[in-house]
């Protein structure tokens, strides 16, 4: 590798939580998932511990049972852009379904949040788990997984060109001579693929960073080719460093094998780090998260990965049922995990549950712990950085105010942006346009 | 009627403008359609103006004879939740096409600016008049006419339902009992028709004004027909004060016949004043302005009318050329309205075109003449209110410094906000959750 690897951060917002009763915390405001005091000040505290960007997550399917985030929160592409207005530093990562949108919009809502927080945008492609979500949308069937990632692949190749509709100096501006534009630097992608038909050009210009950041997230076979040929980044839920690592080496070198620079692909896992002035302070919070929740609420919450699978039909203290194949066209790689897992450690329905609903995680303790963790992984390379998504109401404040002083001291993290845009911090390059490398690439053929 | 009517006024942000040479004017940012703290800056005049809204228009189509503003422009979802973060009581009216989007998406968004800016969300509903717009949306024919319209209607129907998804008193959020919902107060629109399929519930709950407040665009009598039925403000573009009249008592009729509450749907024509300290000045500067446009330039800004026509194949000081039906699929209203004028005038296509480009306004002069055309226009019902498009880079400063203060000497407009919502300041009701109602009137029957 070429220069020193830095640390990067990312800040999972999402309101009440993504556990089912996170929101009956103490000190949690009951209505975080829409409100936009709560999200300006985490935004802004993220900013504060100059972190790389804030993350926000996403679905297009709800029923009585998924949990209260899920029920009522903010649209990612309309909180981000508000958050871009507020902010100055900070990348804006939104998740967005290939699966239920058209790229034409998207392409340009990400380009305009892109042209509003100048050079910050980051777009979490994802292809929908739930398949309920067709539900909403037509009412055609859900695609099936393998499906759902050739659309994403091919979705991309349509964002990505009508990104490139404008070389980065196809605006003249000239008052004097009234020349706006210069017609040879605005192109037609005129894409005809198996899914999507798009003339283009997009109505709105590259920004500074020339494309938003691509994060992907899905873990399953096909979501790491996906990643290996498309992202910038990618969104990964390990369960410990071996995991880790494993993801990790497996992702950079699918990356190489399809002849891309794997310092430019970042990989970030989540973790839900637990801090405590006290190793015992930190094991009182963790108590006190698990037991706001119920196992009807845990039940529930393991459904969800099943298609809302109806998990009180089972015997609690049994073994945790056998389903087969089920489970495996939504959340596959999670799906996957669970009933491997179970197996393996021949568990009950309850702890499954049960550790679904409020995973242990392995960042838990000390500041001084959960710090010299997050060098662990990094240094060992199982992460490039981290997208921290807190358990608790003070999580973010916490890891800000106290772990990042630790990261700074160790060298490892930065104290002042380097950059204004997403890509400059994360210190991956900005793609050159299409057609002006293709312009270059034909000028050096003539003058040669 | 019942209390007295007052003026109600949006500003449209369009950026560079409106015509093909606005961004030539000394005073212009030449980036303005992009640039966000020209966005902000004018989004903070008009509120320090008691403005109710802001208002994008917005298009999915461009070629290389499209005017300045729309080849580069901020997407409307995106730059409106920007402009809400920075503003408090202004309203944010933004136009999204129902012939290009998913209804489950595009009521997401709005109800989400609604929740990001305390209930100030107003969407302008539009059919897309272009029909190369279907390239870049999967490149199927683009509807007919009449069919966008049916569209529409269904479309709207669907995010209404969707908006009432949830109850106003759904969310219970009692951190003692658990409680974070009332699942009677959740509901699924079961919508199935003829365009669309959308199960819901929305994920995200109403906001402090009930629904995002629907403007409509279209003048047509199909256009006309669907504010009717749907809107509660009406954008029209009408060239004189009997044109204006003419359309307001016929739309106010047609909503009566619909069994709504006139009062309840307000008539905003677009204007675009040029104001000078005298008369002179003030013609001064629309010599100005139209002095920048070239022939060419006029043509092609009249060929986007009509499908991107090509003018310059005809004779320039000859009779505007018969165009038979042509057009009539896109801008009909417009298009109708150009032919009509052309022959009854007996322009010709040189005269046709100059004045489509830079229209003269009727509403030019001094500060107390423009007021004075306002409240002509307003007291004489040719309008509830004006949706004010600067003509020049300083236009909406100028009718924020000169013009509303006299308005609000003439105790016609507010001196300050009456509520911090849009539906408030328009005073137009909130709407009651259909649920709700249902259950009261059913309670109501059970109890008489
Ligand atoms: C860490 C992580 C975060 C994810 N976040 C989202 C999300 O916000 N919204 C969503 O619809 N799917 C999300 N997914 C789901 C994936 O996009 C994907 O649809 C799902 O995991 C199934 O694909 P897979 O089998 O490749 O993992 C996430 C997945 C992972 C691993
Ligand atoms: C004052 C006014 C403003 C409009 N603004 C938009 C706009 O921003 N975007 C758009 O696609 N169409 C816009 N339209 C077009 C209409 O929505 C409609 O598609 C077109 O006028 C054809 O319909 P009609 O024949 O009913 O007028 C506007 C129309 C009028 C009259």
């Amino acid at each position: 590798m070429g220069k020193r690897r830095t640390l990067k951060l990312g800040a999972v917002l999402h309101g009440v939580g993504g556990s089912a009763s996170g929101w009956r915390h103490p000190d949690m405001p009951a209505d975080a998932s829409v409100n936009i005091g709560f999200y300006k000040q985490q935004a802004l505290k993220a900013e504060e511990g100059k972190f790389d960007f804030i993350f926000i997550a996403d679905g297009l399917y709800i029923t009585e049972k998924s949990i209260p985030h899920f029920l009522n929160r903010f649209e990612p592409v309309t909180i981000l852009s508000a958050l871009g207005a507020v902010t100055s530093h900070i990348g804006l990562v939104g998740t967005l379904s290939t699966s239920y949108s058209e790229p034409f919009t998207v392409a340009r809502q990400f380009a305009s949040i892109d042209h509003i927080s100048g050079g910050r945008a980051g777009w979490n492609v994802v292809t929908s788990p739930l398949e309920g979500s067709a539900l909403n949308f037509g009412g055609k069937p859900h695609p099936s997984h393998p499906e759902r990632y050739r659309i994403a692949e091919e979705y991309l190749e349509v964002t990505k060109g009508l990104w490139d509709s404008w070389e980065d100096d196809a605006f003249v501006r000239d008052k004097e001579t009234g020349v706006f534009f210069d017609p040879a630097k605005m192109h037609r992608l005129n894409h005809k693929g198996e899914y999507f038909s798009v003339q283009g050009p997009l109505n709105i210009a590259r920004s500074k960073q020339g494309q938003p950041v691509i994060f992907q997230a899905g873990s399953s076979d096909s979501g790491r080719n996906l990643a290996a040929k498309t992202a910038d980044a990618v969104f990964t839920g390990p369960e410990s460093i071996e995991e880790a690592k494993e993801f990790y080496r497996d992702v950079k070198q699918r990356i190489i094998r399809n002849g891309r620079n794997p310092e430019h692909t970042l990989i970030f896992p989540g973790i839900g780090p637990i801090i405590g002035r006290t190793e015992a302070e930190a094991e009182e919070k963790y108590r006190q998260i698990a037991s706001l929740v119920t196992i009807e609420q845990a039940l529930d919450y393991l459904g969800r990965f099943f298609e809302h699978h109806d998990f009180s039909q089972y015997e609690l203290d049994a073994p945790f049922p056998d389903l087969g194949d089920f489970g495996s066209n939504s959340f596959r790689s999670t799906t996957d995990r669970i009933k491997r897992r179970a197996k393996e450690q021949q568990l009950t329905l309850r702890e499954v549950a049960l550790q679904a609903a409020t995973p242990r995680t392995a960042f838990i303790g000390t500041p001084e712990r959960v710090a010299g963790l997050v060098q662990q992984w990094f240094e060992e390379e199982a992460a490039d950085g981290f997208i921290v998504g807190a358990s608790d109401p003070n999580g973010l404040n916490d890891f800000v105010d106290l772990v990042v002083p630790i990261l700074q001291e160790r060298g490892l993290f930065r104290t002042e942006y380097e950059a204004d845009t997403l890509r400059g911090n994360l210190g991956i390059p900005v793609p050159e346009n299409r057609y002006t490398a293709a312009r270059k690439a034909a000028d050096s053929i003539v003058n040669s």
